[in-house]
């Protein structure tokens, strides 16, 4: 269906582009990071835009497939294709310049395979602030970031990916570059096509740069862990720190002590600060502005949420050693769950009013199928839970192959019911196309359709991500 | 072209629709505020989300024109057509019920006929916030509102309409209903068809509901006019106010000396602060959560202002009743400048960097073409100027109509060379088709004009708004 990137195609590329685009493929760019997919493919690295545009011109000519690769973190395997014979894996990892930062306007220009720990770094230089904040930060690529509208730790205050450009670069699968760079915070001029690349996967496109929103550095910062009741105190805490706190609430992270015993187990050098594992605890994360301010306001809440009976127990970093240990907590967590094996995992999101009673119902639903450990946590002020379900102390994931698919549709036929979505942050890939079939609206999927077909008439962008072609 | 919306067509309507859905059309409908276009049409007012499917469809299948309208304060033609033969214009004003408040999600679903007034009223009996606030807020409805991607004076804290919107349920151009009414925060499955939809001016589909963000209400407000000695000082003096209060900064509005004088000539009773206009004054207004912070914070701000010479003088509201006065002066520019005469109005924005180069440019490019009175003013802390051009005192605009369309030009080529936008705001409409053509890239008209081919494929949704038919 589609023409392989074989010699026939690469040679007269060759002649149009640096010897150096033309890179030997490694595993790395082959397999997604769980290994649950295995591609193979023709690696290209262009080294800027008009390049880019050279090679998605060529493969729209001649029906070649074009899978566009950042830092290959992606957990649904929207980087790798195991169907497809020879397509181009597109790595923008040589267009990881800053083109400009502007700390006056709270702007930042920059390419698309940008590092995201470099992004956040090169606007600490000018003393802003870049707040995408997210595990893999160390190897994610901008313009993976943004084609997965990536969510994290911050977006409670900060909002996705998506709020956080003003505008983009790319490359459409005709080969022409929409320079849609702006630096404007106000813009109503014609349809937002920021934002429908923004999120699409790589399959409308190859988003080559952007511009970032920029934000002042919060002068005063606290991080506390306290204990709670259950889920339901926790959001009653949140609607409380709302109060107390406005929008100086930086992440409000729901903990579950499974992930505690997982992290004991697994990587037992982590210091945990309590001694017993709290059934549920959250993180709060404060950034205020005016001196001292984010401590005080983090301790009002904790006396008015004990008061409240909202709150058990807890700890206040006294320092920012003490921070530091309570988000290395947090950011273990995800790699314990790993080194245990996960029987499924959902990165679910639910309306915030529906989550205490999601997560009264959902284990008893579970048990209808087996005995599993349960490890709810996640961002809970966005209403986005990573749910995953483990198999009980002693058993092996291998066991549970043909159950896995049923505690999936368990858990998500109980999101949808409460009006949730089956992917708050990870997106749809290849892994999810069926959820999406499953759970979209009808409308919604005629218009995607329309619009796949519209800008790529011959599917050659990431083909088979989001939509079967 | 298109067929009219005749007895031939309506009859079989009349046999699915209650007999109010059809109202006699009367000349508010047909005219913008301004007087500027004057259209035709048959009005209908849909009462629910299927009534309109119902119309659209229809339409849809008879070729028939349909013209969205909401509270017909657009001022750039999207809400009346002066060429098509009797289209539908649809009115959403009896759709105008709150369905549903959830002040502990911070979410309010909205029909789209709801009066901006009525929203924000709704969510502050909940004790929450809706900051979308504009001049015409007694009147806009909230369709308008986010077909426009409505702006205003909060944009700088709080975002432009489509940062306020968390769903929305529209009607499609061949009558499907497309059912996005998500409360969720996080929601990666599949494209943005929210934000496809919010600023497509009616072009693409009908939106008849919207879940909308709320915040929690600052409980500490402070107001204060400062004057500056020039926009560069106004811009430095925005920076500061970032480092010492951070997101607390709810508005930054540049007002200019001429338009205090208009506001003095044609709107006497309004009391201005100070005697004598100053040339250049800033309208800072913050909000914070702890007790009294605001106002410590303004007074800082203030201070250190003073002490780095980029405020000369200024008033801070000791109460509320002086705040009022304060933001009644920046309320009222616009009625004293509608009732001068424009000879021409911008809607421009600029990169914050630029703004201070183009402000001192602008006025002897102008004198070039003749002798005007400029008032320069708007939401500086967004890069958003309304940059309005008026006859020398004693003159008629009627006398101005031949240069008018070269102010403009001059206006907006200084403001696409700095890549600004020639609409911040008020949107592209029927009015502003041509600067997009003129100044708009290339690749973006095209994937707009095979977006609006995709999905309206008779083009019947609001013709000729955005891309000429």
């Amino acid at each position: 269906m589609y023409t392989p990137a074989d010699e026939k195609f690469l040679n007269p590329l060759r002649a149009q582009l640096p010897a150096r685009v033309f890179k030997e493929i490694s595993e790395n760019y082959l397999r997604e990071p769980r290994g649950k997919f295995k591609g193979c493919g023709e690696l290209l690295c262009p080294e800027n835009t008009e390049h880019v545009s050279i090679i998605v011109s060529a493969a729209a000519a001649a029906g070649v497939a074009v899978i566009p690769y950042g830092g290959g973190t992606g957990l649904v395997g929207g980087q790798v294709s195991e169907e497809l014979e020879n397509p181009i894996v597109l790595s923008l990892e040589r267009m990881n310049r800053v083109r400009a930062i502007y700390p006056f306007e709270n702007t930042m220009v920059v390419e698309a395979g940008v590092i995201l720990a470099d992004a956040q770094a090169a606007a600490e230089e000018k003393d802003r602030l870049f707040p995408l904040s997210l595990a893999s930060q160390g190897s994610a690529r901008i313009g993976g970031n943004l084609s997965s509208n990536a969510g994290g730790l911050n977006v409670l205050r900060y909002g996705n990916a998506r709020e956080l450009t003003l505008g983009i670069e790319a490359v459409m699968p005709d080969g022409q570059i929409f320079n849609g760079l702006t630096r404007l915070r106000k813009d109503n001029t014609g349809y937002d096509l920021r934002n429908l690349l923004i999120g699409a996967e790589g399959s409308l496109g190859v988003i080559t740069a952007a511009t970032l929103k920029l934000f002042p550095r919060p002068r005063s910062r606290a991080t506390a862990l306290m204990v709670v009741p259950d889920p339901t105190a926790a959001l009653s805490l949140y609607a409380l720190a709302g109060d107390i706190l406005g929008q100086g609430i930086s992440a409000f992270e729901l903990i579950n002590e499974t992930g505690l015993q997982f992290l004991h187990e697994k990587i037992p050098h982590i210091r945990q600060p309590f001694e017993i594992a709290p059934k549920w605890s959250v993180l709060v994360d404060v950034g205020l502005f005016q001196e001292n301010s984010a401590n005080q306001g983090i301790e009002a809440l904790f006396e008015a949420g004990f008061a409240a009976g909202l709150v058990l127990d807890g700890v206040i970093a006294q320092n920012q050693a003490q921070a530091d240990q309570i988000w290395n907590v947090r950011e273990s967590i995800p790699e314990a769950n790993r080194l245990i094996g996960a029987i499924a995992s959902h990165d679910i999101s639910l309306p915030l009013s529906a989550i205490a009673e999601f997560t009264n119902i959902a284990p008893g639903k579970l048990a209808e199928l087996g005995e599993f450990r349960i490890n709810c946590f996640g961002h809970l002020g966005d209403g986005n839970l990573h749910y995953n379900v483990y198999p009980p102390k002693g058993g092996n994931r291998d066991d549970y192959k043909a159950i896995a698919p049923k505690v999936s549709r368990v858990i998500h036929d109980l999101v949808a019911e409460r009006e949730g979505s089956f992917s708050a942050e990870h997106g749809v890939g290849r892994m999810k196309v069926g959820e999406l079939e499953r759970y979209g609206d009808p409308a919604k999927l005629a218009m995607m359709r329309a619009i796949k077909t519209a800008l790529d008439p011959k599917g050659i962008m990431n083909p088979n991500v989001m939509l079967r072609r």
